[in-house]
């Protein structure tokens, strides 16, 4: 069985099993106080060239989307988001139990545009029982997002400029970032999420680590006491030198960008194969997640030696099928996968 | 530098550390759901005789306290337990957080009694304003306590039994087991907890693992649909199977307890030392935490070579310290220590 | 200026302004334990006739909805809902800041139905990441809705049984429940909400009351308890009697009735004047709020004399018009009304 | 039998009750937003010498406390308080629903000392651990307290000192405003509240009217959008003018003081009478409510014709009696209980 379930599949990239190793009997402070913290947070800082920025470890996604939204919200605002925003459908209503509202823009293919965002904050704002209505707070986007697409940069900037005419704040949630920024229709940096956003986090856990996630924080008012929240949500990590020394590992040489190139390599190869043999596609081919339509008798067959979701059915007979690469699957995987196609 | 400063100073055991390479390239559902995690599940069962109890993993303490406490009370309901409490005390209001809130009870050592319970259950009961003062709907208690002290098997007997008797539960926070378990003092295990308790968790963040502490649910009604509350409070780990794979190695071969017994060793020696050079100790020594008292400038002094914390002042002169002893500690460091004393 | 705004532009009956001067100098008890409430309870137990119902009292329509719906709900389950619902558009996320999601059905008029109900449950339920998705714990709906419409005897029995069938409660927001039940094209009773519902309110604040809404709890399960609820989200009133009397008042000689049959009279004079000239309603009229489409120099023209608000544009030069009769509104100001229109 | 069991147990001044006969047909718009509440305002505004005040009606007390301490502290923030607090007693962990805890000050009469608030706030900040310890965001005490007694201007100022050094708020709980005001041993006014707090309450509930509480916000930074606050926390009544109307009522012609004025009028009466008979007092008499120790003969015997409190035993035959007069009490009822003592 090959799965192409999801990029959390295996385990990480073998240097951080090493670095783990390497430095299992070093003693040191916890709660991500520790050198190798201090390392990855000035990696991370050279890699977004925003080194002003502070830079905090969490563990996982759902955590840090919460962590993050409830430090900026106030009790009566809202996350503007796009209906398929992982925060608004698959988190078990972890955003609403901290007490704060998704507050979901139409999109058919998970982004949300600057436009949408406006005429949103505006309709609250304008309407005589504003009061009474859920206040924008900030703008949740993924990059790339649940269905594998990218914002380009001109995209970026506007939203976050009618962020800023609107005193809110915008918030990229980077679970797939290497992928992202891998792909080879991207145009937008670190540099420019740490320029264009107020908050954003690079994803470690689907892409080379066995685990965690650097939130990038380059606006100054959301760093005092940003700490605070993460223990409050439980997501301080005793021993915090876990995710310095992961991404330690992850922002050297360059790694995080090279493996994400690989798991690109791999889908873009997916993808062509699936072209080529005249499959349509439910999102444009991007990243490193692939949405072909296929007939359910197809899908019946493939699932005899390799694994994947489906997402929703088209008519009676086709579905929605998606495959994801990762840092760890190799060509000849999908060589497999493209020969059965 | 030697650190006594916790527990939780160094990485793991290195079988974990083998486990984790020898596993990396497998492919694994996620969140929990991998042949890894049912298999320590089945240990950690066999390990409590408890064939029935449901056994689930999370990262880290403050999120296993917030999620098994926010899992079983009402909204109108708070936690029991003593004031000294880490939900009360080093959570960041984390339960508070969550809507409940902690019913402290005064307590000299970090433990609390049955009787206690019973009249502060009974105060609530029987005021004629009952309805607007917080229920009590469970009482949680560590073992060890943060006081590194000891629940005999009778004080927890009676507490289960008071906490039966009004219809709440008992939870036991054992983030540090291994080290109560491993006393020369001890009188209970793994099976009269599961007996005695509703929930209870094995720590190994403290006691041999990289991070992970194992939620054991011997009650049966608070077992549904407790995973949605691990998703929902942010703490369902998207690779389980790291958490599954590091109590397999934890619960094979009795290791648990056998690296506790040797921090226990440890934390003998050393308080044997600190016995027959007359230091006085502010709470017994029991486990892995030691609590000697020193004056102000021995503390200066031994700080040159150690780490530690203190813990209050006990006069002008003299403070409360706190060396703690770990599953990687050498008896050649605390040989180091004892020559310095 | 005339007001067809809203159905609390204006006090109370009368009977409510005697009593509560007769009742001035009575000592009672506090927070709805006087004689008042239990006399209230009674006669709203007739009427229902539900002889072992609960029935609290709260203040207002926002504090009932989050008191009720939070009791109810485990931390990881949702309220399913029209988009329209009042829960959901016009209450500043109260109900999220008690940790709830609004599980939003898509609706034209504001009503939903149970096959809709049923398939979000099972989309839910048979996803294949159910845990990581919001659980439906219970439906609410609005009977009328905020746009003025009725709910079928068939149709709750519909919602009520599939509720039922998939083990979760009913909750019918009855703010304006005497205009639905006066309403010639109504075919419900109160006893039918006793019946096919586990939890209603029939508003006070809207339909002849000062303020006050009574929380009707047919279901037993739902009853322990339910006053901690009321304390805890700041709606149980110190001087209870007041909810008491006023609800004496209201169901004293079958005066809810008689009160909502007048404004139900007015409402279908001016439904029938404005069908008259030609206009049409973007809902149906059924209660005491009508929905013309009326050009916006119509509108404007309007508004020297009458106060009532608009609900958005049909086009560049029409808006749907909302008015609202109550139970003071009088013949005469229909009249002048329909003279203008 | 005649009440000494609270100060809510009657309904209000006659004014009240002739002003809503009178404005019962007005019409006029919903939400606080009309020319009672306006007027209302102002009667406040010039009571405090507070010309830039904020003023905002909330129905009741525990609605009050948490709406406004939601709206002013951080999520990992939270109140500093007397352990008799009422928010820390007697609201049903009303203020722990929003997320937040009490941060309990020991204190033998109720009140707590600017230098307990500042070696509280100390703790914090200067402890090793601080991210993992609820941070203070604010002071909540009691004018007068839950035991009836009063702090001195000088007292208050040192609070409003301390809080203003460490950048944390003082909110004044005035339930019982009035009563505070109108004793003999009371040196602090209105507008010492405005210049000395942040934010604090004048209560309605007990101090004259059916219902209400005004919150005067002298602190502009408190004042953006602290109505969504009420709205979300339920408290923002449809007909708000009720709020207005009664406030109008009780600040004309200096009523509200003069209201007070009669009840401590009776309460030194009783306290004499007390005194002169020997009793001992629980707490000095200061206010309204007095807490003399008597036998629990006594009390069994009083209890015929009297309906009042006992708060704790003092020893096997005596306990703590609370004796509550109120704006309605009359003379010849306090004679007719001092006429049994």
């Amino acid at each position: 069985m090959i799965r192409f379930e999801s990029d959390y599949s295996e385990g990480c990239i073998p240097e951080i099993l090493k670095a783990l190793e390497k430095s299992n009997m070093e003693q040191t402070p916890g709660y991500g106080m520790d050198f190798h913290c201090e390392n990855a947070r000035d990696l991370i800082r050279k890699a977004c060239q925003a080194p002003k920025a502070d830079v905090q470890f969490l563990v996982g996604g759902t955590q840090t989307n919460i962590t993050v939204i409830a430090s900026i919200l106030k009790p009566y605002q809202g996350a503007i988001c796009p209906e398929s925003g992982h925060i608004n459908v698959h988190e078990t209503g972890a955003l609403e139990a901290t007490g704060h509202k998704c507050l979901n823009l139409p999109s058919k293919d998970g982004k949300i545009s600057a436009k949408q965002v406006e005429k949103a904050i505006l309709l609250q704002k304008n309407d005589a029982s504003f009061e009474h209505i859920v206040q924008p707070g900030l703008v949740y986007i993924s990059f790339p997002t649940e269905t594998g697409l990218l914002y380009s940069k001109k995209e970026l900037m506007d939203l976050y400029k009618v962020c800023k005419k609107y005193h809110i704040y915008l918030f990229v949630d980077g679970a797939r970032m290497g992928y992202g920024l891998a792909s080879k229709k991207n145009d937008l940096t670190l540099r420019d999420f740490a320029k264009y956003s107020d908050v954003f986090y690079i994803g470690g856990t689907k892409v080379g680590a066995l685990f965690g996630e650097a939130v990038v924080i380059p606006n100054k008012e959301l760093q005092t006491n940003f700490r605070y929240h993460i223990k409050q949500r439980g997501g301080m990590l005793a021993k915090g030198r876990l995710l310095g020394i992961q991404f330690e590992e992850l922002f050297k040489q360059n790694r995080y960008f090279k493996i994400s190139k690989k798991a690109a390599a791999c889908a873009e190869l997916l993808a062509k194969a699936l072209e080529d043999k005249g499959y349509e596609f439910a999102y444009e081919p991007q990243t490193n997640q692939l949405f072909p339509i296929m007939s359910n008798k197809k899908i019946k067959e493939l699932r005899k030696n390799f694994a994947f979701h489906t997402f929703g059915s088209i008519d009676k007979n086709h579905s929605i099928v998606r495959f994801v690469t990762s840092f760890l699957t190799e060509k000849e995987q999908v060589k497999k996968l493209i020969k059965e196609l």
